[in-house]
């Protein structure tokens, strides 16, 4: 039998189809690539944890001053770090956004044993004030470098939470990003914002439970954070976000200074140079 | 002002972005190009005019005899029908489907003064029964060569609705287009489905105005219809249904005998060749 019954013999019976990833992309604002870098993760870990150790100026530290949190532009290493930056699941982004794309950001974030989580937000949300961005023709690739379980803080997503916005609170402070990459303040919408936002998109959030080597393209509104780490291991995710050439960065709509270039790319670079 | 508040000194507040096209498209299941094709359309309405006056046999006639429906694979003319069916407009469509198109169905709908209407149906419900397409990687282009509106007949859509399948009642009878090309039975759902699909796309059918030279793209599931025309000019549509190559089609779902040649392509044809 095919998953769409043959004309039957009774009334009209509605089914929900099996959807096409450009239509789970855009319905959910978030598309899971089970498996896809499955033969790298575990190279692309040892690399992550190499460049923690070097605490280079891209290499944002917890609240706590002695573990790493980030390291950013991990795009520019010359390694299976920078190599992952243009996979073939870039092709699927630029369909998506129907454009070519560079990359915006890129980082490696580490949640180690205890490790504090994020807070909702929308990336979108600082990327626009802080840095510029125009529209939301932008979308990140995270890929799973151990594994994501509720219990070590996976990253959790409000499906169709993409389709709006929120403006938040709060006037943006000078070099905001100085603490903000490590316990984000401005631009977090309130609990009543999450609580309406929940109900416009009709369904509670959802926790990616992931294997390493798994992926999730996400799109640059949708609304996620996770939780802390519980277990005795690290939680390690690799981030690229691709923003279309449509959509280049401006000066940031907060009138503030432009973040620096690890954490908001405006020198361009993509695949063809 | 830009359209997103650079963060505000009050609580948070919901904004409703601008959608982009792919994801109007995959939220409402449609997307207008106004005007894309204005300086085409006066040309393609005397084209598609003198098709029908041809009376080849791929042109289905009205109830009555006597005034041409539809002329079928007009994109096989040596003429402008020809070459609109390769505009930019694909390029959209490829990137929408995420995979190079073929031409499943091309067809003019002559809707003359008094012309009667389509009831609610899926063209998928069609394609997928009587032509064997197995998936809903399928969109079609309409222009409209003369104004769409309400009183003449203009194509409805319920926003949405691309998200369910609807399995019909019915045994789909031999040779069916011989008579559903001209009034459709099997394959076309009950009413309380309609209503039933109303209520989950969460919003009331929507009738596409159109001036001629504006298009539509829409996605092949999406449940459309349309009214007879009430004004004393006809209203003339052009339609190429563009299916994904990975999507080609196998034997009829209904079990029947394959439509012909020109309802539903079975010699691809691609811009390549």
């Amino acid at each position: 039998m095919d998953l769409y019954e043959s004309r039957n013999s009774g009334g009209s019976i509605i089914v929900v189809p099996r959807m096409g990833e450009s239509q789970l992309f855009w319905t959910q604002g978030y598309l899971v690539l089970k498996g896809y870098f499955a033969n790298y993760a575990k190279e692309a870990l040892m690399l992550a944890n190499e460049l923690a150790e070097s605490r280079g100026k891209n290499v944002v530290l917890e609240p706590s001053k002695e573990e790493v949190r980030s390291v950013f532009a991990v795009h520019e290493s010359e390694t299976v770090l920078g190599e992952l930056a243009w996979s073939g699941a870039v092709d699927t982004i630029r369909c998506l956004l129907n454009d070519q794309v560079y990359i915006h950001q890129s980082r490696v974030n580490f949640k180690r044993s205890g490790g504090t989580g994020w807070g909702w937000h929308s990336d979108f949300e600082t990327w626009h004030v802080e840095d510029g961005m125009p529209d939301m023709c932008c979308a990140s690739l995270m890929i799973a470098l151990t594994e994501n379980t509720r219990e070590n803080g996976a990253l959790r997503v409000i499906p169709g939470s993409h389709n709006y916005y929120i403006s938040c609170p709060g006037e943006t402070p000078d070099e905001n990003w100085e603490s903000s990459l490590v316990d984000q303040v401005a631009g977090v919408p309130d609990r009543a914002a999450i609580s309406g936002l929940v109900d416009l998109c009709g369904g509670d959030p959802v926790a990616l439970e992931l294997d390493a080597g798994d992926a999730v393209i996400f799109h640059c509104n949708l609304m996620h954070g996770s939780q802390e780490n519980k277990t005795g291991t690290p939680r390690t995710n690799l981030f690229y976000a691709y923003n279309a050439e449509g959509n280049m960065l401006q000066g940031p709509f907060s009138g503030k200074k432009p973040r620096p270039q690890y954490a908001a790319t405006r020198v361009f670079i993509n695949e063809g140079i």
